[in-house]
């Protein structure tokens, strides 16, 4: 039994990154980037009026009062928002403003219009103003040198928007693939339930912006399953079943026949404990139970740690702190995967573990809305013992 | 300006849900299931082993020891996982079992292959075994009753594997679609900056699963969004710009002129407070600022929660609460939206106020990681004071 943490170690050491590809941007929402962006321009570009007004030097005003107004030049027309004004507001003068338009060269501070008085292109202003009062100054919306993104982020709303600001029609991200195949006679001949394993993982994996290309089934034959692995070029291959310690380890032979760089098989992970990793050519082949949970831990306890090792900022789940109802039992030296179902009860949260089944028990999933990882150093957690819990539900209030 | 809250309950209200639509079960990830669908079966359907062995009736072994073997007649055959067995054990007999085969009709224990020895059509079982020991009962994976997913549920990985499990094709799931408009003279005939708002409300859109339709500018006009407007039949239309509380109010006219049910404009926000609502015929017209942190506040504040009232169970941000590095300050009975980064000093999370900019500044976007509502009836946090942020970004570690 090989140490979670250790496997990781050694594992995201010999990966590779994904390949990168360029997408359109508006085609890049969670999608990892490949690239830094940082952001090299200014908004506003010069300052701008953040009130209807008149735009003016502030020297020329400064002795305005409500009682004794300054007399400016007013010039013709008004600057609205969203053009640049290119010419300089001569000394002596002003000129009408919208809210949002940019000042004219020169111009530093806006009096607002309930303050003045147009006459005979004229204006009288009855108060004066600071410099830089009522504007908003440049670099104020956006500056340069801000990360828009860096390497690895997710791209969210805001890192997409700025990508459009900078005027990028491309960025580059990683091209995250997987392919899976489901691995058992008993799928491929038919059973008594409708195999769904392979649809979880899938499920899982494009939720954190996976592209599956390919969700196979194969019978237990180290042949058909070493075919297929051979054939994949996705950066993550994964196979669900025949990865049993005794017998049925078809998959782990089929595993060891490719020659792979690295190859471990067996994770003190409790359920999970069956899975087999392997790196060839720097990429990822990831072997996991067909049992829905086992699958499930390691995919939460193993893989998702492992793709933030290797860069690719995958979220987190939300956490909380919570109280055990009931006390979680794990063996010594392995990480634990408990399922919980946390909930309300006067002002605290409980989370009462959900103890139905093993390594197969979909049940579990379906009524709890979260796990707690017993860390390799513990033996479990006791009642009432305050605990992580990684949410994958809500927490019915 | 209206209450953000009476106004989330007035519309509420008179919203329908949006349209429910079959679609294939693989696809149906991150759609919202229109929906109730309980677990029809139990899992394993009878008793499963959980260990390689003899399937027996455990009356027949009960004088077992170490010392003294009981011996019964060994059925041909392995009894393999996958497979329903119709046959009836006899009694004073038992058959091979794998890991996970269900047993035989009247067996209900498996004795482990440790402790047996098979001799000439027969097995000497040197260990007695109680009722159910080595198995998995009936029900223990999968039960009949349990909600798989609820109407307005997000279908996430685990209710998609229970769906194929259940041996649904199809789901039914609302048809969340949403067009947007950007309206503005400077949008349409250039400006200094490249326009981007529409794009940071379809992103947010889709990061909750809507399909949006149609991303689309204007100008200035009243005609011109009015025609727009009133040519969607999308469940939600969004416009963004001319909804000033002056003049500027072309995307309000617009709106009245369809001749609303319901339309308030003016919300009490900060920022955001130019939104404006109406409903038609059961379907949302929200028209927001055309300044990113305005248009965001109103996706936020407003458009997730009544999302949520209205059943859609679209996710919510992560929270943490975190201690104020300086004053958030807000005006008296307005709702405020302040960006925040987070960050940890020593063991405690603090939150530092993002002032840059007003509701144009896509830097404090870009700056922070996360936002704190005030409550209407407050005006403001104190530095110091522990709030609770919601997440849009991870905290750096």
């Amino acid at each position: 039994m090989h140490s979670v943490g250790r496997v990781l170690g050694e594992v995201s050491g010999l990966l590779s990154r994904p390949p990168a590809e360029s997408v359109p941007v508006l085609d890049s929402l969670g999608r990892y980037s490949a690239e830094t962006v940082v952001s090299s321009f200014k908004l506003p570009p010069a300052p701008k009026s953040v009130v209807d007004g008149y735009a003016v030097r502030a020297e020329d005003v400064e002795p305005a009062s409500p009682g004794a107004p300054v007399t400016l030049r007013l010039l013709e027309g008004v600057l609205r928002p969203g053009s640049t004004e290119g010419f300089e507001l001569p000394r002596g003068s002003a000129v009408r403003v919208e809210t949002g338009a940019l000042l004219p060269v020169g111009a530093d501070a806006v009096v607002p219009v309930e303050d003045a008085l147009e006459e005979d292109g004229r204006v009288h202003l009855f108060r004066r103003v600071a410099r830089y009062e009522n504007v908003s100054l440049p670099g104020e919306e956006y500056e340069e040198g801000v990360p828009i993104v860096r390497v690895g982020d997710r791209i969210q709303p805001h890192h997409l928007s700025a990508l459009v600001l900078e005027g990028r029609s491309h960025v580059n991200v990683f091209r995250v693939e997987a392919s899976i195949l489901n691995v058992g006679d008993e799928i491929v001949g038919g059973t008594y339930f409708r195999p769904f394993t392979h649809f979880l993982v899938a499920s899982w994996l494009r939720s954190l912006g996976f592209r599956v290309t390919d969700v196979s089934v194969a019978p237990d034959s180290p042949e058909a399953v070493a075919e297929w692995a051979g054939s994949r070029g996705e950066w993550l291959v994964v196979i669900l079943g025949g990865t049993s310690m005794g017998g049925h380890d078809f998959t782990v032979k089929a595993l060891e026949s490719l020659g792979p760089e690295y190859i471990v098989h067996g994770l003190a992970l409790q359920p999970g404990k069956t899975a087999c990793v392997a790196v060839k050519g720097g990429r990822l082949y990831l072997a996991a139970s067909g049992l829905p949970v086992a699958a499930l831990s390691t995919l939460e306890v193993f893989l998702r740690p492992l793709l933030r090792r290797v860069g690719l900022k995958v979220p987190l789940l939300p956490r909380v702190k919570a109280r055990l109802t009931r006390r979680i039992t794990v063996k010594a030296g392995v990480v634990g995967f408990a399922r919980v179902r946390v909930y309300r009860e006067g002002g605290t949260l409980l989370a009462e573990p959900v103890m139905l089944g093993g390594s197969g028990a979909l049940a579990s999933l379906l009524r709890g809305n979260g796990y707690v990882i017993v860390p390799e150093g513990l033996e479990g957690y006791d009642e009432g013992e305050e605990v992580e819990v990684h949410l994958y539900g809500e927490v019915e209030e």
